[in-house]
């Protein structure tokens, strides 16, 4: 079974918008177990998109096509196959009274092109769009499948997650339960933990190992497709155990682009503790990362952002004597940071940001060096010295996440 | 004159990357002028890029290759061609010692894969490569240009910029001599910025305009290419005049990608001033925005992140009868918080953000209330009160682009 994708847009040709649809289906064909070798870009014109499309279904079984569903004059996408196919495209009544309804409540007038977003194929199938107006809709052709789906990427994911998918799997691959678990690490490069599963790579089946590198992280997903939902799970089970067993040292959490910070969060809430920062290079960006998880509001209580000798003098009540004799970038420094925001946002925790983002070094200390701080609940205060590669941007995050591991392991110890 | 893009990499089959090098591009190509109507993603496969060479030359007459210069044995790219082409590629001295110093510096073991990193058509152009070690070539042949980039996206950026760009301009296009410029807009949409432009987009020719939707912000690229710099740019001079007479009120400045932030550190500097937050629901972005600008540090000491009611209280001392009597989400406790942030840290100006990030109401208060303090250099505190459409993540960032203009246009006043 091979498929192909089709993104059709003029905005995507014009460099307006990067193609993200194509990532996500290609991910999520690859863990069907479909293989694809071809993708295409092309603008919202009918006969070049005719054109793709002859070349598609004589190299592919399935031609997912993203885009043009859309209420403008130029949203053709529906309409040209339909027409290349000699198929009707009927209007659906629920879908149309969907596009009223969104019509009325925004109080804007609606136009033929509005209507034209609730068509789907007359002998076909229609996927209903519930982030959205413009329904997908699909049709089984000439030994081909032709799936059509909606431009905006939160629409085209979530209508290929709850109906294209299971459609899919039941139809198109030799399985019907497949399940996925995702292994998340830190401090460990791609092809590192690659060597260091080399043979259980090579030998996979099922499960089968796909490696992603994700924002400073390296994922590992095991997908199953065994006989039963429990099968499945048994066996990415006992595949887990083994890899954790090697590189279990990197190893942060589970879940599907599940970051430290989020990790971290599930983390506090569920052994109900608080946390604060005090932050010197990292400016912000523990507590910023930390507030974008939903009811962080529950485990998080301040940052003070130091930026400046002054400023943690003011703000911190560090002594001006160690800012004298240690300087900002120092052990001594990060332990009175850590120490002083426990106390003053009164939290179980708090961590300590301070060091050298770079590019330039700074009291003599190379860009990377940084300290952390980690005042604990029973009054103690441990500081941890890194030095950490990487750009500016680099040594911030590996900073934050490196610490918020540090409390991840401390919670479940 | 077109032009066609084939993106090599089995990782983007995988989806295991997204592919920014196309938009790069796209983008690159538009500006040039020269049309494009296809974008291709194939795999480290010498047959299938075969197939898609010979269909892209049928129907353009410049194809850009990027990815399959590495080192590994699956990079093809440039022997798959040159076989198609019956063209000799050569090892090129200047690049081989590029390489091998890379590999000595690094002490890693060259093999003969990473020699094939300094192969260049013998008949063809070599372009350099600043960033990394594979270098780009390109060729003429059969009235077809074919120009062969790294995949990777900094070193492909480089490339292009730095050499094809010059070519391409020179040698496929009328004219030799481009500028452009970026204006940028916050608060207004795309469409509404381009209906009240629609004349002038209508009738562009030379400046072109396009419009680009940016993190937040919507941007206008201005090019000219008319005879002289000189000239482009009293061009450009007398269209953004015309422009900004009509949408004035919701630009903030100029520059490719420059965002409200980036404009508020260039303008602190500028005038010599400082800056310091107090920040409730934006959570410490206010600041981590800022510090991703260089040179950050001479313009901002710090941000009070104070995200309850108590933290607020312990860190900005705001008066516990405000909280009782009018709450968190009001105009005087956003007042104390800048106030207090400002004589805490010292700075000329203070902003502080105290509102409802949503999803949930609060304190009475719908998602999107916001209130922005602002302490000025003369000891005067002002509030702002807005209301702010969007998600939770769209709610933080809105409301800092809007506080961040008030002081930049305050500044240019």
């Amino acid at each position: 079974m091979k498929a192909e994708i089709i993104c059709v847009g003029t905005e995507l040709l014009l460099g307006q918008i990067v193609n993200t649809n194509a990532q996500f289906l290609a991910r999520q064909l690859n863990e069907l177990g479909i293989n694809h070798y071809f993708q295409t870009v092309v603008g919202d014109n009918p006969q070049r998109l005719i054109e793709v499309t002859e070349l598609a279904e004589s190299r592919s079984d399935i031609i997912i096509y993203t885009g043009g569903l859309g209420p403008t004059r130029d949203d053709l996408t529906k309409e040209s196959i339909a027409q290349y196919l000699d198929e009707d495209l009927v209007i659906d009544q629920k879908a149309l009274d969907h596009v009223k309804d969104h019509f009325a409540k925004s109080r804007r007038k609606m136009n033929d092109n509005n209507i034209d977003m609730a068509k789907t194929f007359k002998n076909g199938m229609l996927f209903e769009n519930k982030q959205g107006q413009a329904v997908g809709t699909a049709i089984e052709k000439n030994n081909s499948l032709y799936i059509i789906l909606p431009g905006p990427p939160s629409e085209m994911k979530a209508m290929f997650l709850n109906d294209v998918k299971p459609y899919l799997l039941e139809n198109f691959t030799d399985h019907t339960v497949m399940t996925s678990e995702f292994l998340n690490f830190f401090g460990i490069g791609e092809s590192d933990l690659a060597n260091r599963l080399d043979d259980l790579i090579e030998q996979q089946s099922d499960p089968s190992i796909a490696i992603y590198v994700g924002d400073y992280v390296v994922s590992l997903r095991l997908t199953s497709a065994a006989s039963s939902q429990t099968e499945n799970e048994k066996k990415i089970k006992a595949l887990s155990e083994e890899i954790l067993d090697r590189v279990g040292d990197w190893y942060y959490g589970s879940g599907y682009n599940a970051s430290p910070t989020q990790i971290l969060n599930e983390n506090l809430k569920k052994f109900d503790k608080t946390i604060s920062f005090a932050e010197s290079f990292t400016g912000g960006e523990a507590a910023t990362r930390l507030v974008r998880h939903p009811g962080a509001s529950q485990v998080f209580r301040g940052s003070i952002v130091a930026y400046d000798e002054e400023a943690k003098i003011n703000t911190l009540a560090v002594d001006p004597e160690i800012l004298q004799s240690d300087g900002m970038v120092s052990e001594a420094c990060a332990r009175e940071m850590a120490k002083n925001a426990q106390t003053k946002l009164q939290t179980d925790y708090a961590l300590s940001f301070t060091g050298v983002a770079g590019p330039d070094s700074m009291e003599g200390h190379p860009a990377g060096t940084v300290y952390i701080g980690l005042a604990l609940e029973n009054g103690e205060t441990k500081v941890f010295e890194a030095h950490i590669h990487g750009g500016r941007d680099a040594v911030r995050v590996r900073s934050i996440y490196t610490a918020f591991i540090k409390i991840i392991r401390l919670l479940n110890k």
